[in-house]
């Protein structure tokens, strides 16, 4: 099964998690297992949007316990590791797509072109070379699946 | 949704093979999520058992990347922190079920009861305060259903 | 240069720190590194020990900052990953003393008998195959002085 | 004591190893305990530095032992939990040099100022705001010296 990871600021404006939101059905539609941080913000967009469609999210957690994990998250792993969690949700993705995002989104997009993963981008960090730039959450689920496909 | 780790060999016999398997098809029967470290042996006679009976199987994985998984792993977490991934396992289990298992089976138990999580024994490391010994992959069942249903 | 872990627990009798505390002045006097996870009771009795005799002493810490580190810790390596860090403190040492104990040390011996490390034993889990039991902090740093040598 | 870390790259030219050796023999100079991965390049140019006038250097390693170490690693802290391990560099430094990079050292910049350290910037990624670049080695040490004295 592919898994898309999906990273992003843990707060947001309803402009940017309903990008998200549009994202994670589109995530769910590819048959795809959604990965992110299990947070609020981008990644509750995501993780809801996908659930309305019967998909599968994966919530990978800083904290000690599931109790943080966003009410969307089917399967929240619980790893007590902090920031370090970014890297496995880098590592679970096949592809990632990155909307919006401070400083902790940016390491994750860093870690992801050092291991040569496929990173779209939407309305996140700019001039970022290796990143696929997008206008449109469908544009992003384009380039997503063009990636799967040609895995 | 309940979360129920096995933790145990990586190799082992088909005796205990079985009993895993069992053990998988009656978290599955629970419609609980399975949590393991993603290999073979007890790990992958757990998951098989989960997905013959239609349940989902997270696998958290030591190494670089999902290849190593067993072929009955629905969900492959890929960490890249070799033995620091038992934690995650733990962390992100309800309550806990060691099938026979060496050192690194036992520093999971040793994790778990440091956490206060319920760990049900078949087979595995004895005389632990703590462990809650059954003689069958049944009783192991009765156990974890007890536990989930009194938290 | 040797380093050499001691593991143990966090709270712990006068008398096991004074015994921690002469392990880590043999520790210094061994002009090996002290390494540990840099919190109370053995661990501060160890460094303390170390750090009279001009050793250094590495704390490996769990948590988001050094301010939990014992006084007596000469090189905080700040983790923020919990009991994950435990496996660091194995794998940074060329052998381990145990010194007494709780669930959190046997987690560490685990590992370490896991990676087969030498592990020697004072006042904590019994009866294990892999450890060498001592009864004394000197005959202790006879046990550690001797797998230094022979490696 | 105070903690420098410096990050880069693994592999480098020449003009910057020489760069990452008179930052590290900087920090000695501070009587500053020297951080960093442990490995080739500015790693190595720094902790060579830091060696000549006598520091402590520490090295947080992503692989399985010390080996992969440079000869200058006083310290040698083995993770096992490869690209995870940048975040334990930023974590026990109180302040950060960047010397050139790529990615990785981009995700190493970005968890800093995700945690508000203070980072100094030289031959480095460039236009991010809460770096603050300097031209040469020197100008570097004296920025940390700042950040040190003010802290």
């Amino acid at each position: 099964m592919k898994m898309v990871g999906v990273i992003g600021a843990g707060t947001c404006t309803q402009d940017i998690y309903e990008k998200a939101r549009r994202i994670g059905q589109g995530i769910a539609g590819l048959n795809a297992i959604l990965v992110c941080g299990g947070l609020g913000g981008v990644m509750e967009g995501a993780c809801r949007g996908a659930q309305e469609r019967g998909g599968i999210t994966v919530g990978i957690l800083p904290g000690q316990d599931r109790s943080e994990a966003n009410p969307y998250v089917t399967i929240p792993v619980v790893t007590d590791m902090g920031h370090a969690r970014n890297i496995l949700i880098v590592r679970s993705s096949d592809v990632l797509i990155a909307v919006s995002g401070g400083y902790g989104t940016l390491s994750e997009i860093s870690i992801a072109l050092k291991l040569a993963k496929p990173v779209v981008g939407l309305d996140t960090w700019d001039q970022m070379r290796g990143i696929q730039y997008v206008e449109t959450a469908d544009d992003a689920m384009k380039a997503v699946e063009a990636f799967l496909t040609q895995r």
